[in-house]
């Protein structure tokens, strides 16, 4: 299954995508896709629905992050070794685990906004794992089972408030419109094993980033076992795995960061793509 | 205005404290005090309510988080300049931030449970600021004008966690029951100056820690302004401002970390007072 939330900013409804392709509208089933509609239970009614009897949704209607209610949005760092050696950092003996602020978050083809004076921002194609149950000291073995499911993030990152201002990485990668999710939440049912899926990311037309989830440093089942050791996990829970190489900061001789203009295009194979319009900062309204 | 919620996990409903000290229920005014009521117009709308008109709250219920809808719970590390030098770091030279898990929230006198196989947890005194008002790149000069008011938070930390197990803090600073926020939110009418609050904690009767706000590093206008920098502030997001010297880990010739049955009580001049009972881990029910 393949669910949506589609409309303007604020005002989304849920959708789901048929097996052509089409947008439908799940408006008259459930008020939202929230946390409550995350668990296998809910998520085994929804997809009881013949999609066939659902409204098709006309015109190209904007996509927001495909479910409402996100709690944590939790990131894994230097998951991928090659991505490790490009940013001139040791491959981690355990996962490095960081926050993506809340305000980060939105729809996958939004704008990503430069913050003021930025220099270095920066492109992350990535996994995003979304929790469906709740998990406290979950093993590896039973981890995979408090997915829902899973979809595309663009970890933006900004370079040099990350790793040059000091303390931890939050600050580089909580900046608004620096989490893009979606286009869609892809139910397990569809992804039999999220450790050999395609992802790329263009800019402007051309690829900088090619990989495969299956070289993560440690996988979905090893990231989830892990952060529930240290924190309960919730249903709405975002949690996104690492990127592989390509990003800006490791292009040679010289980084090339985003500029107002740019235009990211990005994907995980059967999770859908993004594409983002870079714009520059704007003053923000009252 | 002292702000409350009151009564059992999940079921709190809006008080407030006269000025007798008494609880007062506000559920008739309000359904909750959630981000929405913490902007200045509601809290002037609330402020004009003579809590003689409330029903007083028979017996002693338990208090929660102040208020509910906690976005953000975003922390400020190293931020006196003693408590830096006992945890053997350096004086930041900008603010170090840092984000709790959502999941780390809990009342001001409800059970800090130890983490399992934990052996550094440890205790932080700490103000906490509420916000108000969306804040985006505010200057030092505006930025108390976003404030809602201030709190008592105990910033339990796992030092094991934090310091020895690679990355960011965030792993040992978001554990389940790590937040105790409150007992009070106090509206900015009742703090004058935040930069001039004596705080305290003890361990089992026994004084460790003794500060005053005045000696922060950064001051709270410092910090918001700052924050708002790298991402917006909302309503109901807090931030906890640092500690001052005098934690577990500090404790010579050998650290003194929490273990179950210690209880641990805290205060701020004007925010009130949290007890918290320690106890082991405890496996989580289904």
């Amino acid at each position: 299954m393949k669910l949506v939330s589609y409309g303007p900013k604020g005002k989304e409804k849920p959708g789901l995508i048929d097996r052509d392709g089409k947008l439908r509208d799940l408006s008259g089933v459930v008020e939202q896709i929230g946390p409550d509609q995350l668990s296998p239970k809910s998520l085994k009614a929804l997809s009881k629905i013949d999609p066939d009897t659902l409204p098709k949704v006309k015109g190209k209607p904007r996509f927001g992050v495909p479910f409402q209610g996100v709690r944590k949005f939790l990131a894994i760092g230097l998951n991928y070794s090659d991505h490790a050696a490009e940013s001139g950092l040791p491959v981690p003996k355990e996962p490095i685990m960081f926050f993506k602020a809340d305000t980060s978050l939105c729809g996958p083809d939004d704008e990503v906004m430069l913050p003021k004076d930025s220099k270095k921002s920066d492109w992350e194609v990535e996994l995003g794992i979304v929790i469906g149950k709740k998990a406290q000291y979950v093993s590896k073995e039973e981890a995979l089972k408090y997915v829902a499911g899973y979809c595309v993030v663009n970890d933006v990152s900004e370079r040099e408030y990350q790793l040059e201002r000091g303390g931890s990485w939050d600050k580089g990668k909580g900046c608004d419109t620096f989490g893009p999710v979606g286009p869609w939440l892809v139910t397990t049912d569809e992804i039999k094993n999220p450790q050999d899926l395609d992802m790329w990311l263009d800019l402007n037309g051309k690829r900088f980033q090619t990989g495969n989830t299956k070289t993560m440093v440690f996988d979905c089942a090893t990231i989830i076992s892990y952060a529930s050791q240290f924190m309960t996990l919730m249903p709405g829970d975002i949690i996104t795995t690492g990127t592989p190489p390509g990003v800006g900061m490791g292009v040679k001789p010289k980084p090339r960061f985003l500029k107002a203009g740019d235009v990211m295009t990005l994907g995980i194979a059967g999770l859908g793509e993004q594409k983002q319009h870079v714009v520059a900062y704007k003053k923000p309204g009252k």
